[in-house]
């Protein structure tokens, strides 16, 4: 699986398990509402600014959204 | 500190410990010669692409290029 795709699946479960819809998650990380929907299928070569916006919302640190799940 | 700096300061330890040169490094991930030492002063917002190539290229998960050091 290619990074884009591992980040997006992590993101969506990360995001699912702390309750947040895309459009909330978007407000808190101040960033484009659109953008979540595509970084979560994958289709998004992410920066590492973005990324670290997305773990300070999610309130996780940026290591969980690059793990390899089993 | 920043997530560019943190990033760049992570890529240059990982770099050294494995006794690579600015310029191998490069080689192997098979990006520009150039980009490297922008990258390890911080200056870079690099995408999730081109941290994975760098992870592969240093034989490290891409996490440790995300570690937080004490």
């Amino acid at each position: 699986m290619d990074i884009k795709q591992k980040f997006g699946n992590n993101l969506k479960r990360l995001r699912l398990e702390k309750g947040l819809s895309q459009e909330k998650l978007a407000l808190i990380a101040e960033i484009d509402r659109t953008y979540i929907p595509s970084i979560e299928k994958g289709e998004r070569n992410v920066s590492i600014v973005i990324a670290e916006k997305l773990a300070i919302a999610l309130n996780v640190p940026i290591t969980e959204l690059f793990k390899e799940l089993k």
